[in-house]
């Protein structure tokens, strides 16, 4: 699939990698250009992940989704796209990522991709 | 089935084939006419699917959808009829069609169709 | 058990029986009369069904759900006898009939009925 | 105006005829019939008042409002009626009538009357 | 300013001409076309009057508002046509006429017009 | 497990006992007593069975819950209290009872018991 | 009026008496008997002042609206009291009570009673 | 002020300039950048206006709001900007503009500025 | 009234100070204990203000906010005491400083303390 | 993993240890600090647990969860010491604990973990 730009997602150690456990966190406040036309789409990205030996740092996730910013992305491509990234990061367990992108011509998109190792 | 007319439904293609997942479309601005009547029905159309080779692009749906504003079709019928073209179109691995129509007479009425390659 | 009077729920073909797919209607405005007091009762009554050969036709619905309006009927009974007269008239694959009724004496009161062809 | 049927609202002594206070009711169980075409009609009726001498007796409100169920009324005519009805029982310092009237041809009605002694 | 076809609005004599009062009506199942691009437009509509020796008859008003279903028509335009075409019907004490139009291009766009005899 | 006072809960005659349904019934307005302080809580109490010879009487549901008001009672315990009781008198072929108290301490506390015959 | 059973409303000394300022205290759990039929009545309290000398204690208050538990006391007349009791305690500079009833016989009530310096 | 750059604001003329009325828009895809830390703001611009002569043509506005997302702003200046650019291009009767920013550091700020002329 | 612990609360130049603006923020992460149970508060802190020469800098509000983490304050005290160290910071035009506490007791309180030059 | 401070969790016996029913807790009033940087971070902490011979006693919940005000702890380290603290204490059948932090830098975080005997 398309390569999209991406800074480093930083981790962290696990502090409980005995068990299975989640973490989901909402991101509100993405953005990007559509590829075709340059304007920008806005998203709420929701990620949820069981993680295995390195968890996910929040400062460094905020800085990777900034670095959609100035990019041209369509909608089923930055979000497999985030998928990607994330995995490469951590190798969680399971992974699903979904964004929530607003209306365009009337129309709302939801895309959801989930991974499990 | 009563066949309805139809624009073509453009596609593109699917970005990331290897996996499974979703996209969803919500598209709150839907109207046809009641094929008795003649007067105007509203829906909102609720589209899920799964992607195989190929993707539905959005503004080519939004001008289908368009298509049915000055045709007579009946709640059911209209439903299945988007379901049956989105598939001729893409062949989804998975498809689901929900057409959540207004008040008439004080009865809302929801039409679900679901489609499984 | 009791047995309720009725007008005749009216039908037409189903437009695509070769699958099946859900229609779910919502009727806020139903009401009937308490068999031991005479007192109104209010209601949603909320119908959800997977339809064979024939549909129900939106209009003798209404009219049939009005034929409770001077009717004694306990809210057991009443949700249980629309759910045999829908199965009698269109005879379908899956059906479930839910009575919403609203507040007496402190106490909302919601029963649910499932039939399976 | 059109004379509708009522029974008598009931009223019990203010306890408190020294001050102005409100009192506001939500009757949501409200139904009477069309005149023209017979058809039910539902509505929430919502009352508020400032007691003079005489408070309204809930009880026989609720029956006062009982007695359109089988009564042919016109919005603007049924919302007047309740309102003058209850200034001929209780003669309050002010008094607002509101009926919300449910959704008929795809528009929702709201008729509200006010009264200052 | 433009002038937009319409039907006519149809009236009943005021049931309570005598004190001052207000109807609030709400249809959100508004429609007409863009007039520089012949896209559909969606809005719900609002409407609130004090009658003076005429109300709006509720069948007539539904059939005027769907006459705007095939023109082309200005968010202002329309909002303002629909004030002045419910004046000459009418001749109301009071009328404001609210258009909420669905978002396009990013913006929800609301107009409202007030009158005053 | 403690024995709490309780009023008789009365019954009547499944209308439908050939087939399974079910039977939600919501009940905000109950009240009891800490055992430890002696101050009052309260809570929502959340019922559903499915019944099989005997349907629970509402008037009589009401008047055992009232019999709380002034007993000292366990959240944990009220709920399975309530459980048992309803057994005891329908025997129904499910039963489901929630109590969901309000905040004490900032702590808001949900007891669900389940039963099946 | 009629006099109903009260506790000692307590106080303490306002700490900024120099302007006037609003202090707004909601208490959703309050119950007290119908003095008719000696069923329990279940209200939301909202109480706002502004203090002069002296502010509300919030545990006594609490304890005082405990004191209705087991009285009987009309809707209009509990709401005049409480008024009555903490104007007694703390003579404040203006002073609102509000006491919303659930619903009785499909009636909710609300009583308003204002007191001003 | 600071100065902001700013993209042109089109106009077209009033369709019913006789009268006053309201327009109001909401732009919830609005971004800029921190002017200290260059880290991404996020608002809905909400406007309101009277118009004059001129109205604001909405596909220019998008364009000029889009024209704030590489820029720094303070929330403050960039609010009152919007409100000078308007003024500027269509010299209403009144305007509101009201920025609503998303939460930074735990803090949420809105900024509304008004002008009469 | 009682002297509270605080850090200095930053200013920076009002952008706009020939004309009247409302700025708004909203802090739902406030924190302090009870000063005589030593339990901790917790609050949303609403402040809006019009300013005159210079404005509120975000981040040394939010320390000034974290310095009553670990002190004791009664609700109205430390209401009015964010308001009067605002008032020395600013000198703003006009002021509202809200505490909206979380329930004790089963009592929610608010304070609400307005300042104007 | 790390581990944090803890007072006791205190239990007392399971009044119906015979069948598996379920207790779930809500605390919104949960804060610690972040270990890197000392600013507080603010949570809701959700309990859902099976007991067996034990159950949580509420007042120590309280006060167990108030040790965490001045502790530095990552959501995923505390969320988990939690769970195990509540282990520790009364050997739950199952349990599951929920902490649901607020924003940081845009970003919404939720960490789930589940235990099973």
């Amino acid at each position: 699939m398309t390569t999209l730009p991406s800074t480093q997602v930083d981790t962290f150690p696990n502090p409980q990698p005995e068990i299975d456990y989640t973490i989901r966190m909402t991101i509100p406040e993405f953005t990007c250009l559509c590829p075709l036309t340059g304007q920008p789409d806005f998203a709420t990205i929701r990620i949820a992940y069981t993680p295995d030996e390195q968890c996910v740092e929040l400062k460094s996730l905020k800085l990777y989704l900034w670095s959609y910013r100035d990019e041209g992305a369509f909608h089923e491509a930055v979000t497999n796209q985030i998928l990607d990234d994330i995995v490469a990061a951590i190798s969680p367990r399971k992974l699903t990522v979904i964004g929530d992108f607003w209306v365009r011509g009337g129309i709302e998109t939801v895309v959801e991709v989930n991974y499990e190792k």
